[in-house]
């Protein structure tokens, strides 16, 4: 069997399957630790730094060290030298319930053409700017519009979407309560 | 009074307690609609744009767009042409955290020298690989780790930090539970 019998959307599917059965004989190397680094710059305007990471029982790196901005725009007091944070929230939905459709068609024998999708999130900043204690800090709504296109009816089409919002990390992390603890060290 | 007057830790205090006298006078200006526009790739790989918004009452773009990779790294059967979403989450959460400390501080009068912080985020893929339903999709913990340094006292930094989490627009997205509403269109 060559690879290009078992790529199918750019899923080597083989190494896929292969992943999986490794887990499942050793559930430890599926723990992972993500990590970003981030630095003040001025303002809003602060830089994160995305480079190592933890799993399958070792420390590891990413092929290149990823470097992002963020900052508000001069409506809301930045200097835009990025996008918003809650805009790289937005890019995390959609790219983790995007990875998990040609992933999840691949491994159902489906070959996508198309995959496209646009997130919007609805903000109320009277939350956040403490104007009004009824209005939630973060989006009030998000909603994903997905246009997706392959070699499957419509409906096998909306089962891999359906799939991969029941498996996506994102879609989990956004939607339901996430404990997140803080420290502080002022030395 | 001049910019260098009002302006602290990069921040113009004057625009933004304008902008908050603002608000408070027409609170639907501060109705936002952020969005992102992600394109599949190829496999795991995809590509996110950021560029338009609504907001003030009216369609504005970011100065520059703002295009994102995302990917995985080949251990998880990918090609590390980008961060993975669930990293994208860590920088989003630090990004907002520092931007609300800086501006937080600049209201309160305390000039920042040093704001750093490390997001790790801990998960077992046996939750999204299917393998353990006992296992959530999402991360099982997020700690972030600031250092803050600036002409305050320790206890005043830390109030800082305190208040950003408190009104940070992430951080409740993260924590609390948000409606996501996900729509397919396979023409």
């Amino acid at each position: 069997m060559t690879t290009t019998d078992t790529t199918r959307n750019g899923v080597d599917t083989a190494t896929l399957f292969a992943t999986l059965d490794a887990v499942k004989q050793a559930p430890e190397a599926a723990k992972f630790q993500f990590r970003a680094h981030n630095e003040w710059v001025s303002g809003t305007h602060n830089r994160t730094t995305i480079a190592d990471y933890f799993g399958v029982g070792e420390e590891r790196s990413h092929e290149h060290t990823f470097v992002f901005d963020a900052d508000h725009p001069a409506v809301l007091v930045g200097r835009d030298h990025g996008p918003t944070p809650v805009e790289f929230v937005l890019h995390a939905l959609a790219a983790c319930l995007t990875a998990g459709v040609a992933s999840i068609a691949a491994a159902r024998r489906i070959k996508l053409t198309e995959v496209r999708s646009t997130v919007t999130g609805d903000i109320d900043l009277n939350g956040l700017l403490g104007l009004n204690p009824g209005v939630r800090n973060g989006y009030e709504q998000i909603t994903v519009r997905f246009t997706i296109k392959g070699d499957a009816p419509a409906e096998k089409l909306r089962e891999i979407v359906e799939q991969s919002r029941a498996r996506s990390a994102v879609y989990d992390i956004i939607t339901n309560r996430m404990p997140v603890t803080i420290e502080v060290d002022t030395r």
